[in-house]
This record gives C-alpha cells, sequence and structure tokens, in this order.
C-alpha cells in the first residue's frame, strides 16, 4: 500500500516544494522526512539566508505567499521600502516577517548551531511535523559560470534574473560537505525516495554531488524516482528550460530523466510529455504534473507514491 | 540678534531631541548643528543601534512617532511578529521600518566607515540640512551599577524598565573616545552651547567625560546654556528623577545646575521651578520648558536662543 510507504524526499524551492506539500498530506512524519538544497544560499546584510528551506518550511506551513512561491503570506515590506530610502541594496526582496527567519538563524549560526539543528527549530516553530534537514551542515554556494565571469547563485538568480547564459555550475564548499547523519539514518529504512520536481542543475545536483551520497541513495534496494520539473519543452518555474538549452543539453523530460541517468529506477512526465515515455530509459509514469490548486499537489503526490509502490 | 547666531547643541534622546527640533525650525544648517550622545548605542541581533542618534534623526526629519518619541511614524511591526514566533529576542521593539536604518549602519560600520560618515549619509538620506555628529566615532557604552550587578544601558533601560536602583555609571570606552574633528571645528566658531533637556546622567555626561571635551566647551568664551530636564520634581520622560533618589541627590532643576556646576553660564527652568531659579549659581531664564506642541518645542528654542544673545 503507497500509503505505508516511508520515504525521503529531495527537494529545491517553489516548484518541489509543492510536491512537498501534497506528500505531507498523505503521509504522517514517521513517514516522510525532507532534504532541501543549500546550494543556493547566501550571505545578505550579514544575514544566511537560505531560499529553498524557507520556501520548503513556508509551504509546509502553509504560510507561504500564494502568489510568488516565496515569502510569507500577507507580508509587509516596510524594510525593504526603508533600505530603498537609504540607499541599500534592494536586489534581493526581504519581507518584513521572513527577515526574522533570517535574524533568527543568522543569530542561532553565530552561537554555534549548526543549520540543520536551527532549521529544525524553526520547522518546529512553524508546527511542521515532519523533519526537514538541510543538505549540509557545512556552507555549499552553487557558482554559475558564464562566458563572462562566475557569479554567485542568488546573483545570477535574482540580481541578473537569469540573464547571463550559463556554461557550467560547481558547487563551492563541497568537498568538506558532509549529508546530515539523522538523514543517512532516515535513508537506511526507507522504501523509496522522491527527487521532486526541481531544477536538476542547481537544486538537485548540489544534494546529489555531495561526496558519497549519490552512492549512498544507489546502494538501498529502495527504488528512487525522479519527477520531472520540464513540461513540454518549458519548466513550469525558473530558469531549468533556459540552463539546458544554453548548456545544449534538448529542453524535454527525457534528457532530464538522462541527466539523472542509473540513479533513477523511476521517472514521473506530464500528460504533455506522454510521447517521450518510451525514451526513458527506466520505469515511467505520464501524469498531470502541473500543480496549480492545493488538489493537484496531492494528486501528484498520491501518484508518485502508488508509481513508488509499483516499483518495489 | 539671537536669530543670528550660531550654535552647537547636545542633545540626547526624546526630550532633547524636542528642543532641537525647535532650534532647527529658527535657525539655517550654516548657524545650528548637534552631537548626540551615543552611549546608550548597542549590539543587538548583529546591529549597531544608536538609539539618541535615531530618535534625533528621525525627529529632524519629522518622521518620528508622535506618540513614543522614538522610533517611526507609521511603523510597521511584524519583524518583531515574526520573531516572537520564532522564539527569537523581543525586549527591544524594532519596527520594520527602524529596522532598515540598522542594517544599513552595520553594513556601512562593517565595510568600514566611521560611525560619524554614516550619520552623516543618514541624516542626508533623510533630508535633513543640519549636521548631526555622533559624540565620537569610537565606541562608548553606558554602564549602570546597580547593588546587585552591572547592567548594559539598555538592559536597564528597556529590558529591566529602569527598575534596578543605580548607584552609579560608567562608560565602557570613554578613555579610548574622541569628539568628531568636524564638531571640534564648529564648536571653535560658535555664539553658544547649548545642553538639551536630556538626562544628565546618562545622555549629556557620556558627552562631557570624552577626555578634554567638557575642557573644549569651558575654553570657549561661548556661553554655555543647558535646559532642565526636571520640572517640578519630575522628568517629563525617562528615569532621570529615579535615578537623582536613588543616587541621593535631590530631584530638582536646581540639582541639575549644580550637577552641571561650572561649566553652564546659563540655565533654563520651568515655570513650575521658578521658586528654585535663585539656587542657582549661573544666570537663569523661567518659561514654560513643557514641549507639548511643535508650537512649544519652537517657543522653547526662541526663549534659549535670546538668552544666549543676553549673555554673549
Amino acid at each position: 500500500m503507497s500509503r505505508d510507504l516511508k520515504i525521503l524526499a529531495l527537494t529545491g524551492g517553489v516548484g518541489g516544494a509543492k510536491l512537498a506539500f501534497g506528500l505531507s498530506k498523505l503521509l504522517p512524519p514517521e513517514q516522510l522526512a525532507f532534504i532541501a538544497n543549500t546550494g543556493d544560499d547566501f550571505e545578505h546584510f550579514g544575514l544566511t539566508i537560505c531560499p529553498d528551506l524557507d520556501t520548503l518550511t513556508y509551504t509546509l506551513a502553509e504560510t507561504a505567499n500564494p502568489e510568488t512561491g516565496w515569502g510569507r503570506q500577507d507580508e509587509t515590506w516596510n524594510f525593504m521600502a526603508a533600505m530603498e530610502q537609504l540607499g541599500g541594496e534592494t536586489w534581493f526582496s526581504l519581507g518584513d516577517r521572513d527577515l526574522a527567519l533570517h535574524h533568527q538563524r543568522s543569530q542561532m549560526l553565530a552561537e554555534g548551531s549548526a543549520l540543520s539543528e536551527v532549521t529544525d527549530t524553526v520547522r518546529r516553530a512553524f508546527d511542521i511535523k515532519h523533519a526537514i534537514w538541510p543538505m549540509s551542515d557545512s556552507p555549499v554556494r552553487t557558482i554559475v559560470a558564464t562566458p563572462e565571469e562566475e557569479l554567485a547563485f542568488q546573483h545570477y538568480f535574482v540580481r541578473d534574473r537569469c540573464k547571463p547564459a550559463v556554461t557550467g555550475f560547481r558547487f563551492d564548499g563541497i568537498d568538506r560537505a558532509a549529508p546530515i547523519q539523522e538523514a543517512l539514518n532516515w535513508l537506511e529504512s526507507v522504501d523509496a525516495i522522491v527527487i521532486c520536481p526541481s531544477n536538476p542543475f542547481v537544486s538537485v545536483d548540489p544534494m546529489l554531488s555531495i561526496p558519497g551520497f549519490r552512492d549512498r541513495l544507489k546502494a538501498r534496494s529502495a527504488p528512487v524516482i525522479a519527477v520531472s520539473p520540464i513540461i513540454g519543452g518549458q519548466a513550469l518555474k525558473g530558469p531549468a528550460a533556459k540552463m539546458m538549452k544554453e548548456l545544449g543539453v534538448p529542453v524535454t523530460s527525457t534528457a532530464v530523466a538522462a541527466h539523472y541517468g542509473d540513479l533513477i529506477d523511476g521517472f514521473v512526465l506530464d500528460n504533455t510529455d506522454a510521447h517521450a515515455a518510451s525514451e526513458v530509459s527506466c520505469a515511467t509514469v505520464v501524469t498531470n504534473s502541473v500543480m496549480v490548486t492545493l488538489e493537484d499537489r496531492i494528486k501528484l503526490a498520491e501518484r508518485t507514491l502508488d508509481f513508488a509502490s509499483e516499483l518495489i
């Protein structure tokens, strides 16, 4: 029964968090936990900001901004308005409520807490029952290579609005990074691993690049199922399609499956891409993977869990 | 003519800033500049917060909260509300707009700017024409001695709501502090010095305790005029009266004048204290010094300037 499965889900920001939310509505905390990408973390105004962890947290807490997918609902922007008046940096939007989380995290980190401890404290404060782990306690910073220069991820993503063409990526600090031990313990007893529909290059690859982690996933007999973030040659959110084009990769869900290679045992494609299912070299499911409503999130989660139980 | 005078005004927070505002409405920037106390500055959430400088800035910019006297008008408090949800420190209220100033200042300080440069940038951003200098670029921190322990000023003042009895004060870092050179240059050509109605112990004394500064004030032939912050045995704002009582000093404006001693040439008392004028050992003026309306601020400023021109 798919509702009896124990799952580890790997996710990035907005798109992945939607499926994470769906899963959280189907499985209790004893059967579901999350690892989030921290490659797009950065330091700003002296604060450590973890966009994917925060998006996941706000989404699971049902306090995310429904229009943007990131940030908090019922947010105000008076800090930013005052910062603009003072001539400060305003390229990264920080809501007044959101800012408190960055402050509290930075304070706890400064006092010696590990990021995983901070993340746990924060998710409990938001009354989230499921465990959330950062991919590592040590800082990893995604660097985007462009023909002109290397860019810190948020400079590429937010400040420069993904305009520069990408030629590659590296994950600064990845050699020193180790997965969170609790996440590894959880992994040992899961029935399946779900890779949420996040950007393969900058959301999922940082997690998979942590030394030894991909091997740990593969070593388990539990199937690994990825949900395609590419639908009909487009990314619903973010620069994944643009990146694939610039990297010379076909902008198809098939190419995403190929990117994950022998790591995955199952791949979920959108109905739009039904024709491509036969090109994927692992088991596939074709379903609606566009998550507009909360209902959509739960349905896709349901279908993904059913798929997992079929693969076990 | 009192409107031709060049003035240096020394001020602390709310009470002093009211007179500062009145003066700023009477004299152009070529004739008026301010030094503000920084002894009550502190570090919080990794930010450097300068309450008296900020109160003066917001007051002169006519953007101060009219109800509290500190903080900004039309402020929102969503950062604090979110911080409370996260279990963070909430004893010091930081409004969403106000927070931007602390961030911008802290960022500039971290990048190597002096506090005086930051202060100048900030006052220009608020379109304040008059110069504002911190009493020093080096950190001075007022420590309040109580029978139990020594308390950082804001812990005494805000966190503990002035409840502990005070036995004395010391100004940590004062030995290394020097006045701002531009302020000293200004001092050389002023016609009078005004000590605003601020707390003598924790707002004015830190300024006067900067090595050599009191002597520089005395060395000038320009009269020094203090406005009493004690009216009818009470402080309109803050713990001045409570402190005097605890220190065994009579809670009178006469005692304030005596506290300043031979530094002052003129003393402004409220009508309520007219009977005490004869006990003050320098020249006095008796007037209404309760500043409720903006008009009150200007009238007291006017009377103070007239008094100055009489003393020259």
